[in-house]
């Protein structure tokens, strides 16, 4: 089934311990696009300026993205300057030039609205809702969101959160979110604001997935060689809605076997810088790498007592 | 098989947002064998000063813990007095009073000496090797160690580490002794040291296992509560050789389920001050957590791609 991703389309210039790229194609929507576009047909509702290299334009194309939602505005395209520490754990923001960002007014054309799939990106919350007012069909909605939107537009956030089926958060956002340093309190308290589903992305220590009073615990794969995180969490929720739209299947179950192929594509994403390494995926690897996540993660049952 | 644990028995005083305990049972052979016994018949090499109070001592007989190890030497007991933080994470020592333990010589009696399993807690590494020098029979050896042995006697350390088949640690102490930050590269130079296993505690995140070029990820259990984690490390080594000494199974399969039931015990050993709660544990509650475990990190297999 179609997956319709909002979110950022951008211009990263970037630097950690092992290198640095500048003006590469990034943006949320696209390390979802790229890392989605292995299970199911995306639609990408974004916006970028009059700048913007048609290049980085044909790597959408040449993954067969609905670009019809994809609007072209005058003035420069928004560009992220970031940097990371020797840990590769946090970066630093060097500069946000939001641009025509400012501007964009998400449309959905004909040709998306009945998408029975739909992931919000990290934007503002009140144009995550023009997406949801727009989008027919009943599909299922999922949602990102960050710290800013939590704590200075909290009002708009929890409108938007009611009418989403799934958030898909990162660890110390879920706590900030909750107001609760216990993660399981925190869980239900963010699940009773609207969204049924939860996930929660850790970093290198994998996510947790949480329905109704079952959980589920994605390992993080160790690996050897990591380039560059920026888009880590994107790439994730890419494999993870793609699954669920490939399959159509909602059960927890499938959950949370579309958990593990998000996890399997941030593992790939942050192996070389920008999209270097997801350009070149083949989905052989896709399938050999969640196999390595079955070994790292399963084990035996456990003795039957007398 | 028999177990033979080697580390402090202390008397606690620890505070945590939740509550305190004044001169509670403590210590790492302590949490070791609270939990170890569950599984195996366990022998405490350790130490104790004229003022321990008999009904501590009860507790290890009420387990059947061989006790010809355990000597009590003239002056007072060793104390440790500490805090913890709203999230529970950090301890803050507050004061530690070694006492007897400066005077710690450990000796095997002849009831001990052939166990086939040994493990070296938490002490100077120079008094690891004399249990080694001790130890007759060829049993399978694992340690534990912290912060300070790495730093300050690191030749004495890896003196030690080079006659063990396990080391269990925690993943700042991992990076510290390896001078790595990644881990992968780390556990490999950590097993170049000696330890062919090499197990890590991530705390609230589980733990990782390492042996060849094989890996595997023990999930950590979302807890409703957590009052104390004093001892948390040491009741998961607890588990974990005790399953390994029940079953006499060194396989890395029998591994894994090993570093499962070792999570299981840090679980339980969490909820509540000091050894409150593996007091009354039962083992059918053991048994029906490794299930909790089980549904937390397992999922299905991925497509066979044509």
């Amino acid at each position: 089934m179609s997956l319709t991703v909002i979110g950022t389309v951008a211009l990263d210039t970037v630097e950690t311990p092992f290198g640095k790229i500048t003006e590469g194609l990034g943006g949320s929507a696209t390390h979802f696009s790229a890392a989605a576009t292995f299970f199911a047909s995306v639609s990408l509702v974004a916006v970028i300026g009059e700048d913007f290299p048609e290049t980085h334009i044909d790597f959408f194309r040449s993954r067969s993205v609905n670009l019809e939602g994809l609007s072209r505005l005058p003035g420069p395209s928004f560009r992220w300057k970031g940097r990371y520490e020797e840990d590769l754990n946090t970066a630093h923001t060097l500069e946000t030039q939001l641009n025509v960002l400012l501007q964009f007014d998400p449309r959905l054309p004909a040709s998306v609205k009945n998408n029975k799939f739909v992931f919000l990106g990290n934007i503002d919350p009140s144009l995550q809702a023009k997406v949801i007012d727009q989008a027919g069909g009943d599909p299922f909605i999922a949602m990102d969101t960050m710290n800013f939107w939590i704590k200075d537009y909290r009002e708009a956030l929890l409108k938007t959160l009611k009418r989403v089926h799934m958030l898909v958060i990162n660890e110390g956002e879920a706590r900030l979110l909750a107001g609760e340093s216990n993660l399981l309190k925190a869980s239900r308290a963010i699940r009773e604001m609207g969204p049924k589903l939860l996930v929660v992305k850790r970093g290198e220590y994998g996510a947790l997935a949480f329905f109704k009073d079952q959980i589920f615990n994605a390992p993080g794969l160790p690996l050897e060689d990591i380039q560059d995180p920026t888009g880590a969490g994107d790439s994730f929720a890419g494999g993870l809605m793609g699954h669920l739209a490939k399959t159509g299947d909602l059960s927890f179950s499938n959950l949370k076997k579309a958990v593990i192929y998000g996890s399997v594509m941030a593992s790939f994403n942050v192996e070389e810088f920008s999209l270097d390494r997801l350009k070149r995926l083949k989905a052989s690897e896709i399938e050999s790498r969640y196999r390595q996540f079955c070994e790292l993660a399963h084990f035996e049952n456990g003795t039957v007592e007398a």
